[in-house]
């Protein structure tokens, strides 16, 4: 951490951002380009980026699979570095401060969702890349030497959690945390995380560290010893045929973070949950859950649903118990360059990856920044 | 009611049920014909039907929209009429009680789910009509002189609730109020009702009498002026467009009872519900609900799921509480025969009831029975 004598001078723009600059049949192909921040106001953070993990979403947008992005983009939305400026009305952050940011970058703070800490599901909520602000700007990522966050969504990261660590828990981690707190994990209960990649690995983590008893579910035995070092009790192989039979009415609720629904027999993983029961998803693919007859629901009263990442309290309760617990993210380290961001998303498209990548090194791209 | 002075001759068989003796496809003919009782055990009471309602399920099931159903078979599972015989175990009911049946008449009461109050979840339940009992005998139902039925699906009828307004609420009834109340239907509640049918006119009087703030949702305004009696506050027409902009964020659950879910925008339902809300169906048509995507589940974290009936603990609520609001069901009576019984069916199938048939005289069509 550093204490600054006088403030840096003002920035406008977010430095030479590794961005996706053409079109999405390109998206391996990072180039440099500098992107215009959004006006600086009373409650926003200017960060000097340390290091950035990589996300499935990042390339679910640059290859255009979740529908038309907005090029050029600089992605990025698991960012740790230091607060280099503080806007007067900041009060959680310092100078000097190590923060991270999410997925999320602004809320309206005012509506009745925000006002109920769900402000990730705010009408007025900004995205951290590829979303306008009000002034028209559009908020861009963290492959970058620079973020500017609103202060709501910018987290001080516990001492004893490492940057490249804490990074990929701001995304990957909070996406399965609120799930998994918001639906009860803890002791006695019985909770099958499904997939076992960046976000799986978290839900695993978490699940354990909550009291849960884990069961892992993934199509192949090949990450077996993983999931059970991470914790879990059980694992389960699900391209076995009959692999549901023993598993009726069992999980309370099972947390899905693959994104291969749409090759799922959903009346399978319907059958092992207990009564009333949520198959919960946060793994979005780019095709449709199987078709569904209202009755399929019936023999458990079950449920399905999905959420979107999790909100601030959320957010600081993990990096607290992760801080607490001791907890480590499994990650890869990349160095950040036009060559390196290209080969971490083409990897993560090939889910080759053990189990999140976290690009480094922004001083060699990016120079000395505070 | 009556007292008997000396048990009746036992039984066995159910007396000249009127039943659907032939193919599917003659779904609407009803002929007079006998059928095999299970054998009597301890719990079980005979019960000479005085009423019967008519259930969607009764022709779903005739029809084979929900499969083969095995020919022939005597439909009915909204049963009112006396205990003639109770078994020597049984405590709750004694002969001469005015009784009820619904959905279910059996199940082993002994596995996890019945010892949690979730017996219409138990895997070895026997449904009130077309399912095996253990001795190989088939269920059949109300539409018949008697029923044997199991001490702990027969329900006491409270005196100030008429056996034709009770029938139905022992599975329309119940199927509504049971996710009503698991959903928190209550003060302070905003709950959409979609589809004003047999379903979906108690769940708006159920609703109503719990304290939630109702909106019935239906595809034409003609049902409008009863929604507004049976005590909602709103009225939505679903088939005029963009009827669901002013709603966003607002409804703490949908309890859908239509089985036109095919048709359904399900995304424009979803984003009427607050973050977390239920999309809960117990509509159960003949055709899959619309091809979903995860994501689509992810502006409000928002769930879509079923269930089945209620357990014990609630039908007994239920009627206790239309006990005390004195709250009847609406009904039209159809006496029963063959020719009525092929009435009553027909005209469920084209929406032709305001709200509930309850086919009645069971004396001028099986004789004086106790």
């Amino acid at each position: 951490m550093i204490t600054r004598a006088s403030p840096p001078p003002p920035l406008t723009h977010n430095g030479n951002a590794l961005a996706n600059l053409k079109a999405h049949t390109e998206w391996t192909e990072f180039t440099k380009g500098e992107f215009k921040l959004k006006p600086f106001e009373d409650r926003d953070i200017d960060i000097a980026i340390e290091v950035c993990g990589v996300c499935a979403s990042d390339l679910h947008t640059i290859n255009g699979g979740w529908g038309d992005a907005p090029l050029p983009l600089c992605v990025g939305h698991e960012v740790v570095g230091k607060a280099v400026k503080v806007g007067d009305a900041v009060k959680t952050i310092k100078v000097g401060d190590r923060v991270g940011v999410g997925a999320q970058i602004q809320a309206d703070l005012t509506c009745a969702n925000c006002k109920a800490d769900q402000e990730n599901y705010c009408p007025n909520a900004v995205d951290t890349y590829g979303a306008p602000y009000k002034d028209g700007t559009l908020s861009q990522g963290g492959y970058a030497s620079h973020i500017r966050a609103h202060e709501y969504f910018t987290f001080k990261i516990p001492e004893n959690i490492e940057s490249a660590i804490a990074a990929p828990m701001l995304c990957a981690g909070i996406t399965v945390y609120s799930p998994l707190v918001r639906l009860g994990a803890g002791p006695g209960k019985k909770v099958a995380i499904v997939g076992l990649g960046g976000l799986g690995h978290y839900a695993v983590l978490w699940a354990v560290a909550l009291g849960a008893e884990v069961y892992v579910l993934s199509h192949t035995p090949a990450k077996k010893d993983d999931a059970l070092k991470m914790g879990a009790k059980h694992f389960i192989v699900t391209n076995e045929e009959g692999w549901e039979k023993d598993l009726n009415f069992t999980f309370d609720f099972i947390l899905n973070t693959a994104d291969a629904m749409h090759h799922f027999d959903m009346k399978k993983y319907f059958s092992t949950l207990k009564v009333m029961g949520r198959f919960h998803t946060v793994g979005f693919g780019d095709h449709p859950i199987p078709t569904l007859m209202a009755q399929d629901f019936a023999p458990n009263g079950c449920y399905l649903g999905a959420s979107h990442i999790g909100n601030r309290p959320e957010m600081l309760a993990m990096l607290d118990l992760a801080s607490k617990q001791n907890i480590k993210s499994w990650i890869e380290e990349i160095p950040i360059s036009e060559k390196g961001c290209g080969e971490a998303v083409k990897r993560v498209s090939e889910n080759d990856v053990r189990f999140r990548f976290v690009l480094t090194k922004f001083d060699d791209a990016f120079g000395k920044r505070s």
